[in-house]
Order: structure tokens, then C-alpha cells, then sequence
């Protein structure tokens, strides 16, 4: 399956716990168009919060943010990984 | 020891081999900057690549790049991990 990162911009001050929450928010319906949410990163500085996940497509990855209520500003495929 | 994120732009048409020999150039010196890079993704359409990495700084992390020869545009602290 593929893998993407997604990335979000603005989310400036984001806590643990909101990464925590909004992680688990993606991984409750993210079956349903047979996404895995695998890890996420994020830098409350500059707000930039990185996911990646393995997915059918990025359509999917987006799905699934816009139904959890994250907007996400990039989806970038990733078939090349080290 | 803290993490980071960086991203390179512009990396359109980079192939796994390339993709490879980039993380092992930066693991060739990163003990000299106290640097540990992990793991490295890449989208040669785009032309996006993310190293995740642990250092002592963002500087260092740019240094290891610079000396290898890779220009990076963004690197981020990314505390945050789920």
C-alpha cells in the first residue's frame, strides 16, 4: 500500500495532547477508506505538523482529515523511504 | 535529545539509489556534529524530501546537510510525537 506524508500548516501552539486527540480522532474512521495513520510529528513553533500514513490514495488521506475536522494543506506521496 | 524534521524542495526525479546514497553521505560525518538521522522519505514528483532526525540543533542539522552537499530548506523541532 502506499505511504504519504501529509502537511499541515498554522497550527501554531498545538499540544501533545491535541496531537494525541486529533491522531486518535483520524485512526477512529480511517477504515472506512482503508487508511493507517502511522506517526506524527509536530513543531508548535511554527505550527507545521507532519503525519504519515499508508493509504489507497491521497484522496483518501484527505477524506479522512476533513472528516476529523483538520484541514491539511499538502499531501505528498513517499515511494522512496531510507 | 531533541527531533527534527527537515524538508528539502526541488528534489523532482530522485530515485531511491540517490535518495540512499544522500542518508548514507549525512551518516558519514553526523557523528561530528552529534547528529542520528533516522529515517528519510521522498516524493520524486513533487520532489519533496523529509529526514527525520535527532540533534543537539537545528544548526547542526543544517551543517551535516551543507557538508554533504544538500541544500535544506526547512527544518523544524518536532517535540511533539505520536
Amino acid at each position: 500500500m502506499p505511504k504519504f506524508m501529509d502537511v499541515h500548516h498554522g497550527m501554531q501552539g498545538i499540544t501533545a495532547e491535541q496531537l494525541l486527540e486529533a491522531h486518535q480522532a483520524n485512526q477512529a474512521i480511517e477504515g472506512d477508506e482503508g487508511v493507517r495513520f502511522e506517526e506524527a510529528w509536530a513543531d508548535p513553533e511554527s505550527g507545521e505538523v507532519f503525519c504519515l500514513s499508508e493509504a489507497p490514495s491521497a484522496d483518501a488521506v484527505r477524506r479522512v482529515h476533513e472528516r476529523s475536522g483538520h484541514q491539511v494543506e499538502e499531501i505528498h506521496p513517499v515511494p522512496l523511504h531510507v
